[in-house]
Order: structure tokens, then sequence, then C-alpha cells
């Protein structure tokens, strides 16, 4: 199956943002080479740039700490397992500690960095990270990937306590997540939803399905196209056969 | 060894940010993962954005029409070998007519490729490809290896006179190198080149010397001083000690 996620709202279009790059940096900073490095550290700048929105922090403190209620209440639950429960309650609330004493600007550490600031301004321009722009930092990938690795670790680990917090939030807003399946006809599907509040949806359709799916909604309809897949560049084609696919719907 | 290389002109330093992209974008494309296709394709955007200076070509030109009367003028020197010279000679030639076939602006096919501009202006957002962004490019993500490397190399391919051209150019520069030991006292050199010009200049020392070198050069002087490799972004500070390095002047 291959699924696709549709933030419905801002914030969780944000999380969703910041997931995909802290999954992404992660990966590279686990590898040796100095280029995976290096796309490592654009990372770290993309998620400083995405993560510096200033209610992000107490926007996921708010929502930690409205989970931990809702789920708080469902102790003494019998269709609910105890130890699973106190184990996420725990976890939320070393999360929540976590974020609570990360203070000042997010990232002001690496904002003070001469050094990485000089290669981020230098990432945007095309081909501007040359040796002869950045000696020092021509250097720098020419050490062992250790040494690297410890450097990026030591820019990344700061940056983590978002990371832990969205990742709690994605896991019970898909754990929240209700499929049911529906047939596209003629590659085209709508729904309305009576002023139902949703904040993702997932499509889902088998992977050898040459469709990709287009999405818009809004607190009145859910509308679904999918197009034929194409990296030609011409405009894109609604596919004009009839299309089974698994609709998720995910609400905290 | 570590070498840096610093372009004293600015034609041999888009040649050499080409180089670098080329050569980043080639080993991406072999690779396997998703990640490192998505990373390759950013190395075609920016060798189209740096390529597309509109008299590379005829510099290019030039400069290979330059070189293959230089070396035709060797042919019957008793101290050439025949062969190699016929086969750089063979080269050049190829290399020169492949550049004139490329007509119209570079990378227009690309520009044209509507899906290929759509992904290129998210690119510059901060965690801007997520899947719900460019829900086609994420299917595409999702296909095998082999299906987008072929999609890459079809991307790529047109772009490659370009690289042979450069390669060629850059490897005759390189080649020319004639290199001298010095010691730059107390961190720091300084020669005065009258008015005797250079194209490119290359610093080399050992790996194991924590040693970053800055160069500056004009018609009149080469100034080189020699820093303390730091990533904590302090300000940079030269060297104390006496430090022996090779200088390597290549000039076409």
């Amino acid at each position: 199956m291959i699924s696709y996620e549709f933030p419905i709202n801002e914030r969780i279009r944000t999380l969703l943002r910041l997931e995909e790059l802290y999954v992404r940096t992660s990966k590279l900073v686990a590898r040796e080479d100095a280029l995976d490095h290096h796309m490592a550290l654009l990372g770290i700048f993309e998620i400083m740039e995405v993560a510096s929105r200033a209610d992000l922090k107490s926007d996921l403190l708010q929502e930690l700490e409205r989970q931990r209620q809702a789920l708080a209440a469902l102790r003494n639950n019998p269709h609910i397992s105890e130890d699973a429960l106190e184990q996420v309650l725990g976890e939320i609330e070393i999360t929540h500690t976590n974020l609570l004493d990360m203070t000042g600007k997010f990232g002001q550490y690496l904002r003070e960095n001469e050094w990485l600031m000089a290669i981020k301004q230098r990432v945007s321009i095309p081909g501007g990270v040359c040796e002869f722009d950045l000696p020092s930092y021509h250097y720098w990938r020419k050490q062992s990937a250790d040494r690297r690795r410890a450097d990026l670790e030591r820019w990344l680990t700061p940056l983590l306590p978002i990371k832990n917090g969205l990742d709690i939030v994605l896991k019970l807003l898909r754990d929240s997540g209700k499929s049911t399946h529906y047939t596209a006809k003629a590659g085209c599907f709508q729904q309305v939803s009576g002023g139902k509040t949703v904040q993702m949806l997932k499509v889902s359709l088998p992977t050898d399905v040459p469709a990709v799916p287009e999405l818009s909604a809004n607190r009145y309809a859910i509308n679904i196209r999918f197009i034929v897949p194409s990296t030609s560049g011409e405009r894109a084609k609604v596919i004009e056969t009839d299309l089974n696919f698994t609709l998720t719907y995910c609400n905290l």
C-alpha cells in the first residue's frame, strides 16, 4: 500500500513537515559519507526555520496536556490495558517537562554560532558551498565520520524535545484513525462532511495502482480526484476508471 | 594530504562550482534510496541555475579551441607521447562538437516540464516538499530505484556536454600546476607576484595538521593565512606557529 497523509489544519501541517525533516536528518546523520553529513546539516537548518514559529512549543505543551487529561480519564476502564496507558502517560510527562525546560528562542545556540551561520547563508546559493567559499567547512568535511557525527549530534540534540513532542501527538492522531473503503467513480470522490471536523485524512491505495490522489477538504466537504502519474510535465489528467481506496479520518 | 583549490577568476570559479555539482549529482543518482534521488534532483536544479549563464557554453568552446591549437602545435615534439596527445585532441574534438550541438537555452527542456518546476519551486521552502504538497512527487519517490534512476538520467544526460567540456579544461588546468614548498611564518604567507597571472592556486598540507588556509590573491600579491579550525563559531584565530605547505600555481 502507498499512503498519503493530508493535514487539514496549519498546526498538523507544520508537525508533519517537521516530522519529515527530523526523520530525514537522523537518517543522514547515521550515515558515513561527508556528502550525507552535509545534507544532514541542511536538514538541521530547515528544522530551525520551520520550528522557530513562536507558538509551536506552547501548541505542543497544550496538546500534550489535553491528551494527558483525556488518557488519565481512561484509568480504571476495563477495556484499556493499565500498563500501556501508564507508559504513554509517563512518556507524555517526560516530554512535557523537557519541552518546558527549553528556554529562549528555538535553536538560538545555532544562530549564535557564526561558523554555522556562514554555511547556512551560503547553502541557498546554487553551488555556493565550495571549498574556496568556506575552507574551514571543507576541512570539517575531510574529518572522520565519527567526529562529524559528534558535531551533528551536538547541534541536533537540543532540538529533540520538539521531535519527541510531535512524535507523541502524531502517534495519537494516527492511532485515532477510522478507516472506510470507498470507490472513486471515474477517478473522483466527494463526501459531504456535515460540519464534522477532522484534523488529518489519509488516502491509501495499492502500490501497483497508477494513481495519485489530490485532496481538498474543508468543514463542509472532502474532494478527492485521482490523477494519472506522469513526470513529463503535461497537464494532470484525471483517471477515467473507477478506483477503490481507503480513506482514514484522524482526529484527536 | 588535504588540498584547497582557489580559483582566481570568475570563469574558473564557475567551472569548479559546476564540477562539484556534477560530481555530487552523479554520485547520488547511482545510489538506491529515494532520499538520495531527491538530493540528486536538487543537484540537477542547482546545475541548471549555475550553468544557465549565457556565456558559459561559448567560454568553454573558446577555451577548448585554444587548447586544441596549443596541443596540436606539440605534434612531432619528441618529448610528447603521440598517442596520449591524439587521445586528448580526439576528446576535445568530440566534446567541442557535442557542445555546439546543444541548442537553445541551457536546460530549457527541464524548465518546460511543469512537474519538475513545481518541485523546484517548493524545494527552497524549508520542509516544503512533503507528500501533501506534491502527492505526485511522493508517488515518484515510492517507485523502484531503477525507475527513478532512469528518469534522473533522462534529465541529466542533456546537461552532460557542459560537464565533459569543463572536465577537459579543469584537467588541463590542474595538469599545468607547478608546485613549490613554502613555510608560513607564524601562520602567514605573502608573495609578490610581480604581475604574473595565475588562474588557480592550490594549497596542500598534511591531513593531520590542524590548519585551514584562507587565501586572497590579485595580480600583485598572494596572501595566505592559516587559521585554527573550529566549529564553535568563535572568531577565527591565526595559527601562531610556522607551518609547511605546498603551493601549486595553475595556468592555461
